[in-house]
């Protein structure tokens, strides 16, 4: 069954197989309403929904800013699309290339109007939502109109409205926008209207901050990639057989495109992590309490046996850092009193960090482009004069299964009940998910107060580890590859273990797949296999041709509460890496398998 | 029935009736051994363990520090009996009457020594305990070999072991001590003996404090008053017919009496306050994650949708003070991940505090004493020149309601298992906590999460009315009461709410009952029945001659982890009340009740 929907100019085809986008122009005529009757008159009613939305996000983009489908045919590394396809003018390409916090001073000094700035990321976004179906909402009308006043009001005041002023900024889709649907990917709540900002919504944009895009997230939110049947597939820019990671995945598809410098994600398991790492961006997941978090959509409300937070996706540490500071100077947690009244407080690092590397997970090992950019990391922070030690993943495995015994007290019942309220399948992962990884039976009350007890030793014991270690972090994997094929992100222990932790955990772009990213080259610590998930791991990686152009990431783990340290340690390691570079390319190192 | 029990010297019969401590001689004859055989034959099992478990407590109690029975027959106000025993030295009484703080600055400097100290006290616990039952271990002998210990490390480095260096400190039952008993009041647990100390424990004891005495708590640790089958109850020392509060009230009464000048207690609604506001004493209840909380024997482990916490019981706002201090200097973080990493921090305070005044809950109002206090103390903050805004307390019912709905997610199951497996009967007020005040069907796993949720916007009406007000704090009652009479401590609306919004909260005492404190002088803000519980607490201030001689307390509640804020504004509402006093004194001011 294919989905035929109408853009303003000419109706196209877009269906996304599972390891491929295939757009198909149908029919030349304009129509400024979608053609239901274009749908298959068989299509059950979910179909039609998802026609509908997907119609308004497709309609809500200008003609102008559309990409020949000449341009999109076959091609699979995408990241350069926005440059390639003419439509930002040189300034537009040059705005877009800044960080936030540099775009910001010349916002702030008035170089650029948040008009044209506004209107360079509208650009770029509905670029990258061609070029990757990332959007769940295109609001570029309303963010040109906001922008506007911002651009008065610099005008009338001689100064800017807020820290963030002019700022676009895309907002995760299941995250309240009043008056925007949140769904969290739900066909039942695909005309759920949010009747009010969430609470860091509301900061951002009374810092000045202009939101232009919703981003797409997985059906239930709780996958590691993102598809639903409500806005489809969303696929990697660097390659789009591979996955864009979830839940945050339109979001961090975006921002590798740049279509916005900073976003908004959340992250319950790795659903901040993942994609960044998979997109080759920054992404900080914070420790609960630490960023605002009132006015989400999504399931399972008022459990609280495993929590989620907002954090940053961005294209730089110093973003990250800025989407922090100016949230917790506006004293957000007078207004949501669950969070921790801790201002953002950075503190000096100690000249020589003492850092764990965790290399494998003990369940499953990582893959070799994930093993060699882990080693040749820990080489350069060592050779910056840091120490790394060994650090043994003893209570990993216990941790990352109690979370999934945490996500599934129900058994997935709420998962189900939603996704047969609207109709729909559940969508492979889910499927998947529901049935293959939980196959656990409802926990009682009882049972669920036994499950807290025995995170809460867990966490003694990581703890207890951890201070002997006397660790300022510990450096290990995103996953157990970089990003994976479609419909073969699975495995989340490697980020959700630290939500069980409740620490800090921030990922960060090292390299890329190399042609020598073997198995031979790069073998598994442990020959024999650790079970399912370490077989998958091994099983996928048929080489690195699969996964070419793609990005590598790390992750960076800090104690609870530790976001400032934290991001000042990838700033260490960054260039501890870049200084090896400069090394090696001076011929003053060896290459890390050479060694 | 009657329990008889041995002492060293003498059997006496104890027996706490509930309104009337009884102590009669019954025989001069020395047993080092308790004689079982004394308790009557058809004493069912929990009598025999409850006898031994006594016995032990008064035989560590050495002969010397007994209190002839005739000073203690028919004494109703037992404050003053450790000056009138004639057991302590001058040196001694001296020693005790000091604060903490400033007692360790002569421990410091060598005025004292740790083992005077420590006798000073041990001989003042043993006399609390004989006035008012509020012992549940002595531990006489191995706090003088550790403040021995200390003496000797005092003489050898020059310098004391750590900041508490011989304080003597207690310890409320339930909190674990390495080798000693922790029942949470269980004649199931009699024989509990921990392995380990409770985290805070071992940071105090690395700070240097001496453990002498455990102090009682009621069974399950439920109850606003202190009884147990195991203990007996623990009556108040400014008046023998009221409680004690619970369910720190033995830590509160020792604390009241000067047994010990800083003692851990533990709020999970209230139990920190109730019982340093009867006695008179000061109480801390520190947000949830601010000291440590691992460690501690008690019901419902791992239930997470009511979390108590361990606080300070003190003289004075100083101690509580230090006692927070140390803790957090220790960073006890580190080995307890659940605790938020915040050290202490005092913020110098707005010269001009902005404070709301709760003057009743809208649950149940104040009676008389209570009332006038808090009017007198509203007229001393604003004679200070301060503001005092009226606080409408709209989520107070709801609060507290739903409060008590957490406390019994199961129906009261567990209470009444615990209770059954040490084949016991409930004690009076348990028996009416589990049948009156909870007749709730047990709540399913989804239901407890619409529970939390119902929290969350509890959480964030009262929030918002804060901040609307823009408030530094509240100021309210902590019971519609001072210490109830024994069996009528009940509602715990006025402390509990506030463990709800997990908001910081501490307790002062501003004054005592006075003659004049009748109804008509102090007539109820609203004259019709709020419903039950106001029903009561018009009902049993019967006047002010049932409480005679008892202290009147308020409380003082700040936002979220705002520890620091909370003391320093009890320091200025202190400062005002004496300022008050002073002018009263002088004649430049009327009385309230002229006014």
């Amino acid at each position: 069954m294919k989905v035929y929907y109408q853009l303003k100019t000419f109706s196209i085809r877009l269906s996304f197989s599972p390891n491929m986008l295939v757009a198909e122009q149908t029919s030349p005529q304009v129509n400024e309403i979608p053609d239901v009757k274009a749908v298959d008159v068989v299509a059950p009613s979910w179909k039609l929904v998802a026609a509908r939305r997907q119609a308004e996000i497709n309609n809500a983009i200008p003609t102008e800013y559309l990409v020949p489908l000449v341009q999109l045919g076959g091609l699979e590394n995408r990241i350069g699309l926005p440059e390639a396809s003419g439509i930002l003018t040189h300034r537009e390409l040059e705005i877009t290339a800044r960080s936030a916090t540099g775009l910001l001073r010349f916002l702030h000094n008035g170089t650029y109007t948040a008009v044209e700035v506004t209107t360079a990321f509208c650009k770029r976004a509905a670029i990258a939502h061609q070029a990757v179906n990332c959007l769940a909402l295109v609001m570029f009308q309303q963010a040109l109109a906001d922008a506007a006043e911002l651009d008065q009001y610099m005008q009338t005041h001689h100064r800017p409205k807020g820290p963030l002023h002019g700022l676009p900024i895309s907002v995760k889709e299941h995250i309240e926008l009043a008056g925007t649907p949140a769904t969290a990917g739900l066909i039942s709540l695909a005309d759920s209207v949010s009747s009010q900002d969430a609470m860091i919504v509301r900061v951002l944009r009374e810092a000045g901050a202009v939101f232009h895009v919703k981003t797409t997230n997985p059906q239930t939110l709780l996958a590691l990639e993102t598809e639903s049947n409500i806005y489809g597939i969303t696929v990697n820019p660097y390659n789009i057989n591979l996955s864009s990671g979830g839940s945050s995945g339109g979001e961090a598809a975006l921002i590798a495109m740049r279509g916005s410098l900073l976003g908004i994600g959340t992250d319950m398991g790795g659903s901040i992590r993942a994609p960044s790492a998979f997109n080759g961006v920054f992404g900080l997941k914070p420790s609960v309490g630490r960023l605002p978090h009132g006015g989400l959509e999504g399931l399972h409300s008022g459990m609280e046996n495993v929590i989620g937070c907002c954090g940053p996706i961005a294209t730089c540490v110093e973003d990250m850092r800025l989407f922090c500071q100016v949230i917790l100077a506006s004293e957000p947690w007078r207004q949501e009193p669950e969070m921790i009244e801790k201002p953002w407080n950075p503190i000096p690092l100690p000249t020589n960090l003492k850092i764990g590397v965790m290399w494998h997970d003990g369940v499953a090992q990582p893959q070799p482009p994930v093993t060699r950019c882990l080693r040749e990391t820990v080489l350069a922070i060592q050779q910056a004069g840091h120490t790394v030690v060994y650090w043994d993943p003893k209570d990993h495995p216990a941790l990352t299964k109690s979370m999934d015994r945490a996500f599934f007290i129900d058994a997935g019942k709420e998962y189900w009940d939603v996704i047969k309220q609207g109709e729909e399948p559940a969508v492979p992962v889910m499927q998947w998910i529901l049935t293959e990884r939980n196959n656990s039976p409802p926990l009682t009350v009882v049972e669920t107060w036994k499950l807290n007890s025995e995170r809460k030793l867990l966490q003694n014991s990581h703890a207890a580890q951890w201070d002997e270690l006397d660790l300022d972090a510990i450096i290990c994997p995103v996953h157990f590859s970089n990003a994976p094929a479609i419909h073969e992100a699975q495995y989340a222990g490697y980020t959700n273990a630290f939500n069980r932790l409740d620490y800090t955990a921030a990922v960060f772009p090292v390299g890329k797949v190399e042609p020598t990213d073997t198995w031979e080259n790069f073998p598994r610590a442990i020959e024999q296999s650790l079970g399912k998930d370490d077989d998958f791991s091994f099983k996928t990686y048929t080489g690195p041709d699969k996964y070419r152009h793609s990005p590598v990431s790390l992750q960076i783990v800090t104690r609870r509460l530790q976001e400032e340290k934290n991001l000042a340690i990838i700033e260490k390691v960054i260039q501890a890496v870049e200084l090896k570079k400069q090394l090696l390319d001076h011929g003053l190192l060896l290459h890390s398998n050479d060694i």
